[in-house]
């Protein structure tokens, strides 16, 4: 029985899972579990992932949630996943684990919460949370500065040196690219002091497509309404109109 | 070259590493850096950790931080750890990637952060932060009915089954060990309703004696002196007098 992968495209780390399948020619059927429409919170999804979480796997009779838990198992257990993105070598493979482990308390504490509270929320029918927003903006600047000064101080062009990518790379420039929704002006202040971090990003879209690009479709589909809507209500005289916006129709 | 792991006994992921170093019979040389009194944040330090945080280990060339990582580096690096700590089976394996990972996001935001500003905060010249204890009571009791309804619902002796731990059981047990130093009314009320939590915090003790209680000593000795101050407060006519306590000393 072929691999299944419950993700939702809008949840970065369901990308991370979906493009690392994609570009592995690992044989899987991807589940839609709309986080929009709660589908993640129903008991048949708590059968899958008892978190209610997403990405969730199952492969035969075996279950795993957390994205990279998932990700080093299909580096594993499916066969002709380069070494690369998962060295057999203790010592590279422990840098790897040490980037993931720091990955969850650090830039995943960024990104994603400053998008929702400053943009997204009103999509999910939320309320925006201007404090949550600042206490993320932190954490993200914060990350951003620790990525280059330490992963990527010596021009390196993906976090653990070498030509190619990791899954550490791929699972963070995921979570970055949750920041293409904002309004293009905040989204360059945010980027813009970080020049190395941009290259990366660029680095680890280029080793990885199309399949980087085809599956960020739906969020630069997002990113593209709500600049529309943003135009639009600057020429009716400001205010947003996003809440006219569902993500479940995308 | 001994391994060098450079730790404080009052930081729970630095306990987990000591102990699994003593069970496993890893020849190590312990360098204490008290976050008391700041020798973290030093730059002599952070040549060895850059995110200057504990623990952090050098082994020969080779530094590493993270105590996920760094758990997982011992298991496969040194000769005669047991399977058990880190399973060679790849399914196993998943399973424990999968519980530290959660172990990140959700119940490390909860004993530490409630410890630290319920209790500790004035010891380290910080003051007391109720709306962030609020927060991290809600994380860790949701967090600890997690741990039963999920990974010990079937009376488990441990989170993946079996009859010995793994480097997920001491890390998250190391974890909530923090909330050793409460008032015990409080620590009652938070642990009291999870009882299969208190069984296997106990199977996991049992399971690493007597390194477990040797490398906790500090924290019931921080207990202790807590407790005396506080009879000493309640017969003065109350008012806390931690401030009076000082951790480095201990």
């Amino acid at each position: 029985m072929k691999l299944k992968v419950y993700a939702d495209r809008m949840s970065q780390p369901s990308r991370a899972v979906i493009i690392f399948c994609k570009v592995n020619g690992i044989d899987y059927e991807e589940i839609r579990v709309d986080i929009s429409k709660g589908q993640h919170l129903t008991p048949e999804f708590a059968e899958i992932n008892p978190m209610k979480q997403l990405p969730a796997i199952v492969d035969g009779r075996f279950k795993l949630f957390e994205s990279h838990a998932i990700l080093i198992f299909l580096a594993c257990a499916f066969p002709g996943v380069a070494d690369h993105w998962y060295p057999a070598d203790v010592f590279k493979r422990s840098k790897i684990h040490s980037v993931l482990d720091w990955h969850h308390s650090n830039l995943r504490r960024g990104p994603v919460t400053y998008v929702l509270n400053t943009t997204l929320a009103p999509l999910r029918g939320l309320p925006l949370n201007p404090q949550a927003a600042a206490e993320a903006k932190k954490h993200l600047s914060s990350s951003l500065s620790k990525i280059e000064s330490i992963w990527l101080k010596g021009n390196e062009r993906f976090l653990l040196g070498g030509n190619q990518p990791s899954i550490a790379d791929l699972s963070l420039v995921c979570d970055i690219m949750q920041l293409e929704v904002l309004d293009e002006k905040d989204r360059t202040r945010l980027l813009g002091p970080h020049k190395k971090v941009q290259q990366w990003i660029e680095n680890t879209r280029n080793a990885t497509q199309p399949h980087f690009d085809e599956v960020h479709k739906i969020l630069m589909k997002v990113k593209e309404k709500l600049q529309n809507e943003r135009s639009k209500g600057a020429n009716d005289g400001g205010g947003s109109s996003t809440k006219k916006l569902s993500l479940s129709r995308m």
